[in-house]
């Protein structure tokens, strides 16, 4: 009988002083640095970050343009122009799109001009079709008054040349992609996409191909970190399942390191394996403890390590603390290393409702309680809690985010209202 | 001059009946069926929408496993146990990870046991390390009691076999890969996923390598909609740029429909070449114009046709227009064609603000109005409307999402509440 080994504090005093809060663990992840920038074809740029400001070295448009199909013409001549009272133009031409005009708008002259093609010289107004009747093969009449610049994008007023545009540390959205071509960007700088190593531990893990045995579970935890990982941009690396060996966890974890820019271990969050991550975390050269447990439920037994730039995380094994420690930490650092400064305020990532239930919590721990919404048509929504256990995957599909009950909360109660963070769907 | 041809009506009386409200669109987007199903391995389908009901064949644990590091005991034994007057018990072994317990708990016995353990025979509860004082090498005393089933996971607990669990049409998130990982779907089931054809028009767009001369601007329009194409989780097939000639336009159209299952046209807003839009997807046999003109703004020039369930699209070359009239019918489009029926309210997609300034709008047309968002103390968020024409790409990357304004409103006064659609960030 050699149970006592399993009986002593948490390993050796060094880390018996690492227990962080989530606040702390975010401050942690902020002293991690942006990866390098690599060169990316635009089209292949939605959802990257931009590891370089962008300015504009030209007007756009570099001209001024129609907005609509019509007559360009001087604006004075159009003046006081009526239905009744139409203004009388000679039709001097037709301009060609994707040329430079040859014609001339001179008083009482107008020119035919389509939508996005480029004013000639004289005009600076437009009079849409609809107001247009003609009169024989050279005359036209404008039944329609026209200011100057009506139905006219002038020249910069799209972009000005100088002026930075999207700047260094956005995360790039359609619209992003379309100033960028508009500026002839076909290649763009964008911060290397962060590798994630995905490690699931536990003798009684079995891959999801296998028929598990009596006494042996599948690995849930390598398809839902994975996910959450290309959610937040990263890209998985997945290095499968390792029996609670060291020597096989630390062959996996330099597998890891030689590859990614964090390695993330799942399981082994038995207190006896614990001790297995923190002494393989700690036999790599470099290689600093940041974390040894957090206060935060689920998630308490979180490890979080460091070599250089690179992260080393144990996640706890129960699914559930998995995926939230995932999102709580991993997703952070993964923002962090693309560099992510200009992602603005998470407008629409949470959503308020009403609480169906008391919750009760601990004082001086962070609590994430997994609630499912429902429309209600007095309050707008309500937040049910899910109730069950972390090891329960099924908790999670039936619930639409989670509340987030702070340090000095002792719980929150019926009727209350609650900040919901949304899953993505 | 032969300016008179573009003063007709649009085209002939059989499409002038083809104006349509936003609404309308939506429901004749409705007629379109979902594609066939595919196999994809589990770990690549994050974002795609499952093709099956999937029911567990199988309890998930399929035994009662420990969901704690501690002591597996029968309950009973341990009521009344306290820190002053611990409950004593015999160790009679320990619970290897992954196999089927050689042992069973007697009454006054306990098993070592660890997170993830299987529960040995006799034994209904687990008591938790940290109360546990080893006496000796055989014997030790838990200070707390336990309920039946405390710190287990009942076989089932998590799924029951039978059960439906993740239903045919839901678009996989992290946990619903985690849980069909849990019943062993290593292939699962997913429709397939669209692809989108797009194409641009215009004797004045230029591709965005080269250096526009004067008269001429990029495109931008491939770029912003094939991010928004990415974004629906579709597949954008990129055919690039072609020149306002109706065989050219009827060629690249051809190319699209032996590929894609939507084929998207933007430009050519011109009244002429709006007609050749049109007369082009005429020309297909067995097509069908169902929508040429929205009562949108912006967005009014835009054509939908089928034929059989391939969509063909005429938007707007506006790229803001362009972009708007994507979002609102490519969009859910690709959803029906993904067989999305199960990805419930979008919570989140829209957050309530305060609007900052009047904004006009004409009874019955649907407006979309691009604003850009500020945090305020007082009112929780403002939205500053974002001025400026629809051919400028420079206004929708400052906005931060649109308003709508209904067909029955005429506009909308400063300091009213207004629900603003969030871009995705």
């Amino acid at each position: 009988m050699t149970f006592n080994a399993g009986l002593r504090p948490n390993g050796d005093m060094e880390t018996f002083f690492k227990v962080k809060s989530v606040q702390e663990v975010l401050e942690l992840i902020k002293r991690f640095q942006a990866l390098d920038a690599e060169e990316s074809p635009l089209a292949a740029a939605r959802g990257r970050v931009l590891a370089e400001d962008v300015a504009a070295d030209e007007d756009v448009p570099p001209f001024d343009r129609s907005t609509m199909d019509g007559f360009a013409v001087r604006a004075a001549d159009t003046f006081g122009a009526t239905e009744g009272l139409p203004a009388l133009f000679t039709v001097v031409g037709e301009i060609t799109m994707g040329r430079v005009p040859d014609l001339t708008v001179e008083p009482g002259q107008t020119a035919r001009i389509w939508t996005g093609g480029m004013m000639p010289p004289g005009a600076d107004a437009v009079v849409p079709l609809e107001y247009a009747r003609p009169v024989d093969q050279t005359m036209v009449e404008l039944a329609r008054p026209a200011a100057p610049y009506d139905h006219v994008i002038r020249a910069g007023e799209d972009v000005k040349n100088g002026q930075v545009l999207v700047p260094k540390g956005r995360r790039l959205r359609p619209q992003d992609l379309g100033l960028l071509a508009a500026l002839g960007r076909e290649q763009v700088q964008v911060v290397r996409r962060p590798t994630a190593a995905v490690i699931s531990t536990g003798d009684e893990i079995v891959p999801v191909s296998a028929r598990p045995r009596p006494g042996q579970i599948r690995d849930v935890n390598t398809y839902t970190l994975a996910a959450l990982i290309e959610e937040a941009h990263g890209r998985p690396i997945l290095l499968g399942l390792v029996n609670d060996d060291p020597a096989r966890l630390r062959a996996a974890v330099a597998a890891g390191l030689a590859q990614a820019d964090t390695i993330i271990i799942s399981g082994g969050s038995s207190v006896g394996v614990r001790d297995f991550t923190v002494d393989v975390f700690k036999s790599f050269a470099g290689s600093e403890i940041l974390v040894h447990g957090v206060s935060v439920s689920p998630g308490k037994p979180t490890i979080m390590a460091r070599i250089g730039n690179q992260t080393l995380w144990g996640l706890p094994g129960h699914t559930v603390s998995a995926m939230i420690t995932c999102d709580l930490f991993i997703r952070p650092l993964l923002a962090r290393l693309s560099g992510e400064t200009d992602s603005g305020p998470a407008w629409g990532r949470t959503v308020k409702a009403v609480l169906t239930r008391n919750v009760p919590s601990v004082h001086g721990r962070q609590d994430y309680v997994r609630v499912r919404l429902e429309p209600d048509a007095r309050t707008g929504l309500l937040a049910h809690p899910v109730l069950g256990k972390s090891g329960l995957i099924s908790t999670m599909v039936k619930a639409d985010g989670l509340i987030c009950i702070g340090l000095n909360d002792e719980g929150l109660a019926k009727g209350s209202e609650v900040e919901v963070i949304l899953f993505n769907s």
